[in-house]
């Protein structure tokens, strides 16, 4: 079985390493690449790093160059698409990569983002309870945006230990940014530097997250949540804490059994803590859980790659379960480290 | 006035931040040089930027040489400053940049770091309630870890508007790890890389923000802290965020009343939030306060140059206090950017 | 005396580097502050380092905001300055930090950079023979360029020793290129990357670095340049080798006399090396010379800030000359490291 | 076919890259991993980004461990390989990351190395001419270092067009210095600095790059070889250049010629540099050449993996021809990028 799949958005950080995964996939055939600005351009002049398609040139992103593929990835601005899963019909799997179909609530879709909910598609986290089921045979996907992907693993076992509040305090490397030319994503600015942004519950990821939270437990998790910009390129790095019921002690043996057999999600043997190099590249999450015995709080530590897992990632495991293949080809949990 | 000073641990980076900052002292004259295995070795071999002190070699760390100097800066390992200080008697004003002496509870001492307490010495952190004063002619100073500096700074003026409990995720560059010859130090393990390290309270620093919040609130404040390595040599950035007993509508203006005269402490404008770039080899501390309407939850972002104002600037600082100098002397609040 | 200086183009790094140093130093007083797109804007907006200046506005770059100073310093693109510099007349210092007036042949100026040459000022490289005494009292000032600085001052001892061809590959931080919005320039790109630009001849700084150590040889002396841009913000690391004329027994001779009376470059003792950081925000260039046995080769390499001696501290140092102050006030030799 | 291979070094850099290219080798099962100081220590302390080989062990390095694999490398100090090689025998393939057999003159090892010539092995840079037949089939194999590697590769192609020195300015991250545990490789030394090391012919892969270029020419070759340590875990972005014998007319025919059946080495379009974070963790060599005009120098620009095609990669592309699997066998020219 060969898949065809189209990328929109291939000149951006996500399209890239959609493209650096799927090269790697044994089933895969890479079709159309669209972009909007760069329509025209040599992919190499955008993605040096593929040089297996150093021949390709970007295309317009409309739905007549798109059709036509088993598979297309949308790794565009939210907004766009809807409109294009539509033309694009049932026949074609659309895996999208952008916010447009992440949330259920539709007054939470506007409250964050503004304008008319585009709807709900099966959400690509499949180790949260209940979600893979959903993801096989699925015809649309809404791949997770990067930060609800590790403070989701890393919170959703404890639900039935935890209070209603918690609180997480994430580093990011800069490409969760994207390729936006702002001052202060320009080297000389980032370098060296340290940053919060969306302080206050204003980034957009927060209610995807209490989303999660709140599904997985039963009843509302509220999320206090704050992304720190880092110098690095990838990975994020999660800090996620919350009262305890009791005196967790069994903590550990809930997230044993909960990833146990989950390819993708590792708990790290006791003494081990998670760093982001350490799944660069590659589809893992790496956790480490512990309790604070003065505080009786949980504290969960979650090391992801933002453009992997965080995005990309998950976007072929979700194809892979969408098609019915296995659920990790292409995907590796091995990091490029050092 | 000249005042003759000594350093000891002067080929560490504590040591040669002081030696940074007091070359620039209008009034400073710089002694005794002294470490431990590199006693012997020039200066300049361990701190290639001090290029005035290239004609100084390093000397034992003993009590002979460091008497006769006006004051001594102590940037040693914890357990060596009280048998120093004694030796070197009242006339000399000693500021010890290590752990020894900063904790007010023997007990807290011997949990967190073993062994007997050498006893309290004055706090070197001016800016919170009361300290300022017992630093002015002090012969003793303890000056505060980094962490506790930003996080008391962040969290103090707030004591009265919050529940009992702080949550404190605070981002490090590396130098704050000092000069030791660890793997998870190296520059291919950490350039690229964040990670947690002394997770669930089990950092040292940890008692003492307790300790600094309890005294500034009148009833104790519980403190879960997380320190997380990111890929910069200085500067931390600390997310602080406590539960609000009301609705914190006059939380500005609290920070604002409570930094208003204060020379090293600066509540950005709103709309802008800390970096620490820009307080990068500076002694100024950079807040910015907001509240999470949506949790109630007050989150104080905060951020400080470990090596200046988290350590050697804060040393300076309480030596012009204890000396009865301008307390601004050759210190700086302009950050080297970008 | 009291020095009233402005400063066009604050809004950019050499713009915020002028500042950052002007601030300390101690005959001066900071006037106008104007820039292009951004006027109107707070200045803390364009650089949060700068906490004194933390009440000031843009102004527009204009001759009418920018006279009656006593000095303006000109961080510009290159054009601008010769119009402006007429409208200010002689009562004005104009130091430029621009290219326009570096280049003596007006024939290079058109080929490198297009266009009409504006004329030629005083080269503010002090530490070059002949230079000292034309920057004295001089009215006008062109600061050379960055990479200019540190391979001139690298090779300019040699000249009577070496062949006619040199080769210098300068490692550049990111700083160098300004605050320009291009892709390759983002921190995601940059991070964990090392890419030469300019390469073969290319380079706009080439022509100068020719002119230097023609002029210092009193023979054509040409020049092969290769920038190479690293993940750093600051920081240029020279390798500059040429071809010796004998066995270059009396290299390190050379060397020593040639600058044992300058204030900012410093010849390291044998067996150390220059590194970016020992400089960091310092006008001192540290070098090391040493001769390749095998190939009869000189190879000297220096280190410089590109922003500070490269940029900001050879203005202000070329400032001091022209009014007659010390050479050395408000600058320094001591870097900012680790 | 199933090959199975042991590790010896399997605690350090190079050892962990060869474990990550060879968990993806389709052909090879993983057998002993061995180390030193670090033996009895689970692997995953030292390669915490090796998750499959989570539950293995070090062993020690003995040859009764290495024994009864098919494929052994070696990843060890130099001065180890020839005993373990000759106790191993010939049934197994020895592929040798250090140095002990690559230099092909016993006069030269004892220059550079000291002690006694343990002999040549098949020089594994199948890409230089005449290179690739001796080692399909090969029981020894001597892998390249790093520098050599992307410096032959650059010049080998233009040796009959050049004069006979060359001269090589090599920016390379830091992972080339291993997992040393050495002050200058520090992070919070190494982030924000550039600095050279082994200056004027001082660093031992001197030898290596002008023994490949020698032999390729048919003539000796002199080589100026400086190496520069820049803020990154990977990559050597080399720059090369050489006087050309004529005017250069036909250098981008010849090296289309060169490369043009080459899986690994990839002369860019024109217009396009390399840059080393578009070949991390990939085989791929990016070379661009450009013709200095003024100069009529050959200027050659080319990027590595120092870790990837500099060791463990060409380590692994040697076992494919040693042991006549397809030659890309396991390895990418796809980076990780951004």
């Amino acid at each position: 079985m060969t898949v065809r799949i189209a990328v929109a958005g291939a000149s951006g950080y996500a399209g890239g390493e959609l493209l650096r995964l799927l090269l790697g996939h044994p089933d895969v055939e890479i079709g159309a690449l669209t972009a909007n600005s760069s329509a025209g351009d040599a992919l190499l002049k955008h993605q040096p790093h593929l040089l297996p398609l150093a021949d390709r040139r970007l295309q317009d992103t409309t739905a007549e160059t798109l059709k036509g593929h088993d598979v297309v990835f949308l790794a565009l601005p939210h907004g766009h698409s809807a409109a294009l899963a539509e033309q694009l019909g049932d026949d074609t799997v659309v895996v999208d990569c952008g916010a447009d179909h992440r949330l259920t609530s539709a007054d939470d879709w506007t409250r964050w983002y503004g304008g008319e909910h585009a709807g709900t598609w099966p959400y690509g986290l499949p180790e949260l309870p209940g979600q893979r089921e959903r993801l096989v045979g699925a015809r649309r996907v809404a791949v997770p945006g990067c930060y609800p992907t590790v403070s989701s693993l890393a919170l959703a076992p404890a639900v039935d230990l935890i209070e209603d509040e918690v609180v997480v305090v994430a580093v990011s490397g800069t490409s969760g940014a994207g390729k936006s030319l702002k001052p202060n994503l320009l080297g000389s600015e980032v370098m060296g530097s340290a940053s919060a942004y969306g302080v206050g519950g204003a980034h957009r990821h927060t209610p995807e997250i209490s989303q999660n939270l709140s599904a997985a437990a039963g009843r509302p998790i509220s999320v206090s949540f704050t992304p720190v910009l880092a110098p690095m390129s990838r990975g994020i790095l999660a800090t996620c804490t919350a009262r305890l019921e009791d005196d967790g002690a069994n903590v550990r043996e809930v997230y044993e059994k909960a990833y146990a057999d989950e390819p993708f999600v590792h708990l790290l043997p006791e003494g081990f803590w998670p760093a982001t190099n350490a799944v660069l590249g590659s589809n893992a999450v790496q956790l480490q859980v512990t309790v604070d015995p003065d505080l009786g709080r949980l504290v969960v530590v979650a090391a992801v790659d933002n453009l992997a897992k965080g995005t990309a990632g998950a976007a072929v495991q979700c194809m892979n379960l969408a098609l019915g293949l296995p659920e990790t080809s292409g995907l590796s949990t091995v990091g490029v480290a050092p």
